[in-house]
Formats: structure tokens, sequence, C-alpha cells
């Protein structure tokens, strides 16, 4: 069989520190396991801006839509804040790669790994153990909704517009990928919107509601106004297993969950198209974090959540399941020997580069 | 002098029972302190539905608009939640006093009370002498924005619309409120919108730093993205002084705050309009939590929060700035003598009932 194909975009800050760790860990797999990968990289974000122009080229996105998964660092940074041109700012290639991917459902799990229960604000008690997993839905809603822009109103005034927007068939496909997944997990799903106020929510959890009724009454389903999911995810978020919102609830709320773990740089995420005739679907994988500007270059990022994405991408994409627990595992356990990157220091560890936690990750495997 | 003017609207669920120990401070005002308010009463949200077939009365509405201060229980609960008519929920009567009052600057502080710094399921650590304040815009963005609603697409698709729009004077106003309230406190105000995914956050983004230029340049100012905002809450939340956002953005981030301080129940608001030519400005004033209706009418929900936004109307609305500090002292010292409705109960506690609670807060005064 050919080799699978992979495309890495680095992209900006920390994306290529963290990215080279992935590298290494396919050369392992090369030597020791016998999976080969053909793997091509390019640039996207800030990167793609300062070498083309545009922060995705036509030539890298037609890459993306040839090879059978993406894994991408992260994009953006002060450099390229408040550009003239709105479609020329990193986050715009981004946006575009999950657009032009069909890549509408990204799964974020939010696990607190017990060696590092302690790195988090909230009580140990409250999040020990926790293992919930977030979709949210990733190519539409305010973020692609037309009308938008901003428009001059006479008087020196202007007008900002964006949509949101969410169609029947949108809701039905996310929320079926959410409650597969439940399936596979807790067997409950809890849905966020504000059906209260704004009618794309009550379509919202009318769908999810139906789906639920046709296909999916041996989950557990219910409903929570977006508001009261970001105050019950603080309260108690062990009362969940599966979690489904939009596009912009699922990015504050996804990032509220990432940060009550405490782990942030300990955590994936996978972002999937809708499988075609063969069953293979378009997906990227990214770490959670962002580019971090701030200590990009000094080999200080913390490797772990581009790892573990990798570990979803051998998973969902090449259902190397065996491999993937492998590298989860390393990571375990050069957790449990101590091994921290700054972001997860704690007294008594042993803070480790990027690279160090990289050495540390391939002597496990 | 002719009496201020009170509007009652006590609600839904437990509305009613925190709204009566108001009632009993201002009976103790009226008797002690010679201030005599002429208070009238109305019905919203649920109860009204139930009484006049709509959320919010033409009758009531102009009530609200005539008298000197607005004071709010809670709206919504499951026997009104799946209407048919979306125009009849119980949020649309407050959503429509919000707009029609002209609300436009939210006012939600997030502090934690000494006494109960280990309510949090945050670190003592974190969250002990917490004192932020959240300034969310109410009357615009995509709680009010048009298009809205939910059309058939055929195919028995249907597809659900929102529009989140701003102005530049809408932004301009509610900054404006933001920055004044930072001059009187810790002179931070930080800006949150996702400038890098919408327009509209760009815009507010450029008029908060036009407005800051002009007029305010002696107040530190910041941006974040609300993604990364609801992140910067968790992890260092004494990181801010004032906060101010959107309407949506506002929801959720203040719900978050408010539930990191472990006292929803003690979180008061405040709701205010633009002042006249007099200076006086409408307000509405309503707990931050909602109408509880697992609890409703059963003499446990805590009224502290409510009379706390009966002192910040004693402050806001009537310069009455001794009384407020009276009432703030006197839920102090009932909480520092160990009181504590269920919400906040903790160990070696006396757990105590609504109407207690609201015995022990006269006695104190
Ligand atoms: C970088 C930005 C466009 C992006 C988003 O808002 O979706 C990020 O915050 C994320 O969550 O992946
Ligand atoms: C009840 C609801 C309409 C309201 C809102 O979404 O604004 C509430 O959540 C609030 O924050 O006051």
């Amino acid at each position: 069989a050919a080799n699978k194909k992979l495309l890495f975009l680095p992209g900006d800050g920390i994306g290529p520190e963290v990215m080279r760790q992935v590298r290494r860990v396919i050369d392992w797999m090369d030597r020791k396991r016998k999976i080969t990968f053909d793997v091509s990289e390019g640039l996207v974000g800030g990167a793609a801006i300062d070498a083309h122009g545009v922060p995705l080229s036509d030539a890298t996105l037609a890459e993306a839509l040839a090879v059978d998964a993406v894994m991408l660092g992260a994009v953006g940074g002060p450099k390229w804040d408040n550009p003239t041109d709105y479609t020329k700012r990193p986050e715009a290639g981004l946006l575009a790669l999950r657009k032009e991917l069909g890549l509408f459902a990204n799964l974020r799990p939010a696990v607190v790994f017990d060696a590092l229960v302690d790195a988090s604000t909230l009580k140990a008690d409250v999040i020990r153990g926790l293992d919930i997993l977030i979709v949210r839905e990733l190519t539409g809603g305010v973020y692609f909704g037309e009308p938008r822009g901003i428009t001059d109103i006479g008087n020196g005034e202007r007008r900002g517009v964006n949509t949101q927007v969410y169609t029947t068939p949108e809701i039905r496909r996310v929320a079926r990928v959410a409650f597969e997944l439940a399936r596979k997990r807790g067997n409950k799903l809890c849905s966020m919107e504000k059906a209260n106020v704004m009618e794309s929510g009550l379509l919202w959890r009318q769908e999810v509601t139906k789906l639920h009724q046709e296909e999916f009454q041996d989950v557990e389903l219910s409903h929570m106004y977006a508001d009261n999911g970001a105050m019950q995810l603080l309260k108690n978020p062990k009362q969940f297993d599966v979690i489904v919102t939009d596009n912009l609830f699922g990015d504050i709320l996804s990032d509220e969950a990432a940060m009550m773990t405490g782990s942030l740089g300990m955590l994936p995420s996978a972002s999937l198209g809708a499988p075609d005739a063969n069953g293979n679907r378009k997906a990227l994988y990214e770490p959670v974090h962002g580019s971090a500007p701030d200590i990009a270059g000094r080999d200080l990022a913390n490797p772990c959540a581009t790892l573990l994405s990798f570990a979803m991408c051998l998973r969902y994409s090449f259902n190397l399941d065996e491999d993937a627990k492998l590298i989860e595992r390393a990571i375990q356990n050069v957790l449990g020997g101590g091994m921290r990157t700054s972001d997860i220091m704690a007294p008594g560890m042993a803070r480790c580069s990027t690279t160090v936690m990289g050495d540390s990750i391939l002597r496990e495997l």
C-alpha cells in the first residue's frame, strides 16, 4: 500500500518547535514500528503572510486537500495584529483550512492528568480524574455567516456586522458526531446554546432533540444555556461527558474547560470532516494552545499537546489505535517520572526544555 | 421633595421570596432612616405570561418608564420553556425592559467575600480578595440584531439566523461608562471581543482604542480575545480590574466570573441608561442568579444578591451611599457571624432560611 500522506503546517510562534518533536516520533515509528508516512511541509498564518502575502496560499490549500491528514502547530502573533486588510491576518489561514476542508466537527478533550492535578487553579477534588469531550461546530455560525463587515453609516459613524447562521443539516451532522462519540464513552450528551435569546439557538435545540428521538434514544441528552454551561463547568465539571455546541460558544467554553484542567500545554484537538464513500474523512490535528509569542524560539514550549494531537491523528485518521496508545502512555510515564516543561512546572519536579521533553518521550517509546 | 418611585418586579421562581426581604429593608429605612419610597409592584416573565399572556404588559412597561428605578427578582422556569411563540417566553419580558428603558450598561461585580473564600471551586489563594467589575453591553449585539428568526429553506430543512451588530455610538457609550468606573477603582480596563474572527469585534476594538486616546489616556487599557479572557479569568482573575465586553460575551464571561467567586447567591447587578439633562438615568437592579425553579417557594434562596442589588440602587440611582454601605456591612457581619443559606453552607456554619437570613440582616441594621 502507498504511504499515508501527512501535511505539516507548523505556523507561527512556538508552532515550529513543538512540531519538530512530532517529526522525531515519526522517525521512530518509521524505524521501530515500520509505519512510514510521506510528510510534506507548508506555511500557514503569519509565516505564510511573510512569505507569500497571504495566510494560506492556493498551493498549500491544494496540498491540504490532497493529503490524508494535516498536522498544524499554531497561528498568530503581535507582528500581524491590526492588519489593514482583514483577509490578511494569520487566523484567516486557519479558518480557510477549516472551511475548505469541511472540518465541521472539532473534538476538544479536557482531561486532567493525574500527575498534573495540582497545576489547576481549581481544587484537586473538583477536577481529579476529569475527562470530558467538547465537540465544537467548526465551519458555521458567526465565524462564517454573511453578511459581515464594517460599513460607514454617515456622521463619521460606522457599523460592524456578523451573522450567526445555522441550517438543519449543519446542526444534525455535528450532533451526530457528538452522539456517536458519547456512545463510545459515558453515553451522556449535553447540548449548549442560548435558545432563550437566539432563534439560531432554538433551532439548534430543536434539531438536537429531534435527532436524539430519531436515532439516539439510548444516549442521555440534556440541554443547557451556554451561560449556565460556563458556570456548571466550574461548579461541577464531572457532571459532563460529551458537550456539543456551536462555533463561537465552543471557542469560549472549550478554552474555559481547557484552562480548568491546568494543563493547557497538554491538550490536543482533532477537526474532522464528513466520511467519504470509503469511510475516509478530511482531518486536521492541532494543540488547543496558541502560538505563545512570548516564549517562541526559546525551546521552552510544551510539546505534549502537539504529540497528543498526533496520537489523535493516528487513531482517527489511520486507525492506529495501538500506536496512539504507545505515545499517550509514553507521555504519561514521562510526567509520572517528574519531567515538566515550564508551563506545568511544580515544586519537586524537574524543569526541562521542549527538546529534553521530546528526548524523554522518545526514550520512553 | 416627592418620594422616590420604585417599581418591584419579583418575576418567577425564587424572585418573589428574595424580593420580600428588600421590602423589609425598605420598611426599616422608612422607620429608622426617614427615607421613604413609593413602591409599586408588577408582573414580568412567566408570571406575566400566566396573568396577561405576555411576558411584559404595556401597563407594566409604562410604569417602568415612569419610576426612578426598577428592582427585579428573576425570570424563567421549565413551565414556560419551549414556547410555540418565541415572543411568549419569560426572557422576552426582561429583554424588552432592557431595550425600552435603554439600559445599555450592565454592571456585574465579581467579588469574593472573605467569609466565603472557601465556597469557590477555585483555590483560596487564587480568589481571596477578588474584586473585579464586568461592564456588559446590554441593549445591542446578537440579542437584538435584525434580521433574525427561523425560516424554511425547502426539503424539510430550516435555517436559524441572528445578527451581531454594533455601531460606533453604541460601543463608545458603554466603553465610556467602563472607563469612568475604572477611574474610580484600579484604573485598569480590559476590553474583550473576537476581533480576530468578527468584524464587529474589530470595530469594537478600534473604537475602544480611539476613545481611550481621546479621553482616557490616564486609564491603563488592554485588549483580549474573549476565549483567552475566559482562560485568563480562571488562570489569574486578580489581573483584572474592570472588563468591558459585548452583550453575548458579557453574558457568558460574567457568569463564569460569578461562579468563580463561589457566591453566586451574593452577586448583585445594575443596568443603567444614559443620564438625562438632570443627570438622572433609567436603571434596573437585579441579582446575577436566576429563578432557581428547583428551590422556589421553599424559603431556601439566598436573599443577599437581591439586597446587595438594592444597595446598588441606593448608590447609583439615589446617591444614598451611606445607606448602601449600611446594608453591605450588615450582610458582611451576618456572614461573619456564621449565618449561611444552603447555597453557601459550609462545615461549622449555621444553615438558615431566606426569612431567617433576612431577620439577621435586619437585626444587624
Ligand atoms: C485562532 C482563532 C481563529 C481560533 C478560533 O477562534 O477558532 C482559536 O481561538 C481556536 O479556538 O482554534
Ligand atoms: C435570562 C436571560 C435572557 C439573561 C441574558 O441572557 O441576558 C440572563 O442570562 C442574564 O445574564 O441576565
